[in-house]
């Protein structure tokens, strides 16, 4: 199966795609709104973006994207990110002077970077930095990226888990130009505006809690053309064909002015 | 009176503390988390944080420090983020072949440039962009930054309001060491994690809805310690100690596993 990802070949991305599709074909894209143009044109058959990071918080540009581009959600994977250093082979930790990587993923090693007193030199992103690394061969460098980008490069691992906290994970999504099948254990994932009632919001999250469906996110992204009006994204744990899903969404439509169903897919495992 | 705020002189920060407070003694500071550690140490009377922009959303960062960190909310603004083309004088908009500024200012004006021709070169802000423009002394280049940085650093205004969309407004935050003094047309903003019971969301918001109190906004970060918990930060219409402001709280207080108040403050009147 041929999948879209963002970034180069051994971005945590194609990690996900791995771990939750198996064998895949990776199709690297540029950014996240290629990732969204190759599943749309049929150039691959699925797209893995990811959508939330639990230290970072939410991928603004993937939400912008699912409400303006109009793929299905088919599926979500979360994703241990564990951060290696990884040099040319021979290296040791101690030849290391400078590294480089994503800022992000040098900010979330920044205790392993300031004690061992490493230059740090931001890059477009972790697999393109040890993309360099391998390109280089220069000694003293290292890059801060996946064990896979190790892999595919032909790097070492000198260290694994060098994030200063370990509770890293990125909620990634699959998406398709079809739904999925109907599924047990089933996540739907919606988008609305709330009416220009009082108490709008508080109205639509009624339309869960009263059937006991669970709320397992809420995102607020700006509308671009209302200055402080919002979008809200809301997962809920119930299949959009379920009685009690189609009765909730039901309710939704009469106390929102825009509904989209972005998804209903089987809900991750861990 | 001596007012922090993130960035170089000249930055849209500055400007909004101008339009905020008046004539204020700038204090530039290198990072949001130097602008808290200058109003809590005594160094600035005032801080002016950007808390969400119209079109690119919240300002993660802010949010995470507001409850790291136990400053009080005085204050908010709402500013309109005009982007000026700056250039040496004399220079003209044919003269230009490159234009410095921070990559969401570029995209921002990415209409302008394209049809233009001209070069990107993503910098670390847009009034640093200017000073350097300011400092190289070449003619050819020019900046995208506050028609208030032309000034500062005596540059000329090229063109103004170049934004692709003019729905572009950034939201600030006026912090100090001590609370507000009580006002009419107030805003409290809360911070709080639901409790585990099911539809704790839902229940949260009815302390506000039922008493007919407007939700002007609401907005979930994780908790970087445990992945797919949030934090939920509300803004609503009333002061924290009028009659219904504090029956809302205590009911909040019922359904929340925590709450902080982070300050009462007059609403914006644009």
């Amino acid at each position: 199966m041929k999948v879209a990802f963002q970034g180069e070949r051994g971005a945590f991305s194609e990690a996900a795609a791995i771990a939750y599709f198996g064998d895949v074909e990776p199709a690297p894209s540029h950014t996240l709104a290629d990732v969204f143009d190759a599943v749309e044109s049929g150039r691959a058959e699925r797209g893995m973006v990811p959508v939330e990071n639990s230290q970072a918080g939410s991928i603004n540009e993937t939400y912008d994207l699912l409400v303006r581009r109009s793929l299905h959600i088919v599926g979500e994977h979360n994703q241990r990110v564990e951060h290696c250093v990884l040099a040319l082979p021979g290296q040791h930790l101690e030849d290391v002077r400078a590294v480089y990587s994503h800022p992000q993923a040098l900010a979330q090693c920044e205790a392993l970077i300031t004690r061992l007193g490493w230059e740090s030199v931001p890059m477009y992103d972790t697999a393109g930095s040890a993309k360099l690394v391998a390109t280089e061969r220069r000694s003293g460098i290292a890059a801060i990226a996946s064990r896979h980008a190790a892999e595919i490069y032909g790097l070492e691992v000198l260290a694994a888990g060098v994030e200063t906290n370990p509770m890293n994970y990125t909620r990634f999504l699959a998406l398709a130009l079809a739904p999925a099948p109907r599924s047990d254990r089933a996540k739907t994932s919606v988008v609305f505006a709330t009416a220009n009632i009082p108490g709008a919001l508080y109205r639509a999250l009624g339309a869960l809690a009263t059937r006991q469906i669970n709320l397992a996110k809420l995102e607020s992204r700006p509308r671009r053309d209302r200055p402080w009006e919002y979008l809200f994204y809301v997962d809920f744990e119930a299949h959009q064909d379920s009685a009690d899903g189609r009765a909730a969404l039901q309710d939704l439509t009469g106390v929102t002015a825009f509904l989209r169903v972005l998804g209903s897919y089987p809900k991750a495992v861990v």
